[in-house]
């Protein structure tokens, strides 16, 4: 973790011994406004679309990220510019304006982004609704099952995440997004003490390579599976998700409708399947029996 | 956990032995539109302000402790009125609107409105204005120190609070807010897919009770202390805050600008303290040496 991501601290640690001052470092957390750049009518605007809390590092690719996953942005080809503005912050130097220009051939629907942007994880007032604006945001519907992987490298995903996160997490307040492939290797893995910057982030540093969608991979997430994450990941063409932790109810609806292979509580000797099992090949477990 | 907060599956373990069918329950995750009815000018307005997803249960509190903690509602008798609207979903039977009605006397910015909902967690495009954004909304900076609890209560808090969890929590998808009093006895839980909805839920329930601010409590979180959570706890006027896991780097600043006692990684034998040793009493910790 470079010096802008993590900030040391003196604290007071208390235990059975009493009290006593230590050094520690925290993750650090400062917002981010996304501007966007584009053309209505023939006419240049711009517009300031979110501001969301996240570590700083990756940012060109959680802007590019976000406004792919939310659906306003499609390919990387219709990026004409992405930049910095603004002053860096006066207390840290930190850059936290990024302004992203669409190609003048981009159509943008400013109700769309209205609606999206008064939360970051909704589109309906029910979870058919909500299900059914990510077939209308143009999401495969299903995904196609032909993509397999055998079930034995499935527990192994956490320990090649933490195996990484050693060197990089020392403070104990990230969430991570990984990137795995069909023989459970690591690809990738972004880090964000928001849990949905850090898959924007991975998702975003694969866009501006065109490596997107991401039809062979496996992404694993180090908390809980929302419909948030699984609406991220099914935009971004990914088969398989697993999670450490529970999915929600609109994570395993989205699966089913989806067909997105759903994962959740990978433990170093079990995980359940929720949705999607037949692109786990199960014969490939150790069998004690 | 009452049935529209939880719902039965049937997933697919894959283990050891092989793979078998098993029964289980789901954290159910559903949109939720907050609508706001205001006076403008002398004519009565009404505006949809955030779609979250969040767990069924306790919505007219989240509704009240949302438009609380983000500013725009300042106490329970600025309410007129507070009631589902639209019919039931058609494949659940839940009502995911709510809507609340200021009554006239009540002026509402709304470029505040707009700034704020563009994500649910800044103000600002630094970690300094983000707080002088907090003190432009009202919050007492900084908090009296005259509040003061023995350190040896504090380790206890998340047994107690899991000890609860036992009895609601079957999905091991739920993040939980709790206040305790002074002793360290639990007053109060409330339970969501999202944190920030968990805590909106708790401090909605007593805002509604007209028993904010909440001066003499003490707040545990299940997850990390992010400037979310913090800045909530914040308006409700909480002195101490105690989270399971790790607080980022604005939230320790939060903690030291408007003086809340922040702690972290609270475990059974030891906790850290952030900001605010003061108002804990460390003498009180048995002393091995």
């Amino acid at each position: 973790m470079s010096q802008q991501n993590s900030r040391e601290i003196v604290l007071q640690r208390v235990g059975g011994e009493g009290s006593r001052s230590v050094a520690d470092v925290l993750a650090v957390e400062e917002p981010l406004e996304i501007r966007l750049g584009y053309t209505r009518e023939g006419k240049r605007e711009q517009r300031s679309l979110s501001i969301t809390m996240r570590t700083p590092g990756d940012d060109f690719d959680l802007a590019v990220g976000f406004l792919f996953t939310e659906g306003i942005l499609r390919a990387s080809a219709q990026i004409a510019g992405l930049r910095y503005c603004g002053v860096p912050a006066p207390d840290t130097g930190l850059r936290n304006v990024v302004r992203l220009d669409l190609t003048p051939d981009v159509v943008v629907d400013l109700k769309r982004m209205e609606r999206h942007f008064y939360t970051t994880s909704s589109c309906g007032v029910c979870g058919k609704t909500s299900l059914e604006a990510l077939e209308m945001a143009g999401c495969p519907a299903p995904l196609p099952s032909t993509f397999r992987v055998p079930a034995c490298i499935i527990p192994k995903l956490p320990a090649a995440l933490r195996s990484v996160q050693e060197c990089f997490d020392r403070t104990g307040g990230l969430h991570a997004a990984a990137l795995f492939d069909t023989e459970g290797s690591l690809l990738r893995v972004r880090e964000d003490v928001g849990r949905h910057n850090a898959l924007d982030k991975l998702i975003g540093s694969y866009l501006r390579e065109e490596a997107v969608p991401l039809a062979d991979r496996i992404l694993l997430v180090s908390g809980r599976a929302s419909f948030e994450l699984m609406q991220k990941a099914l935009m971004a063409g990914i088969p398989i998700l697993a999670a450490v932790g529970a999915p929600s109810s609109l994570a395993v609806e989205l699966a089913q409708r989806f067909n997105v292979t759903l994962l959740g509580f990978v433990r170093e000797d079990r995980f359940n399947i929720y949705h999607g099992a037949e692109r786990i090949e199960t014969a490939n477990v150790s069998s004690a029996a």
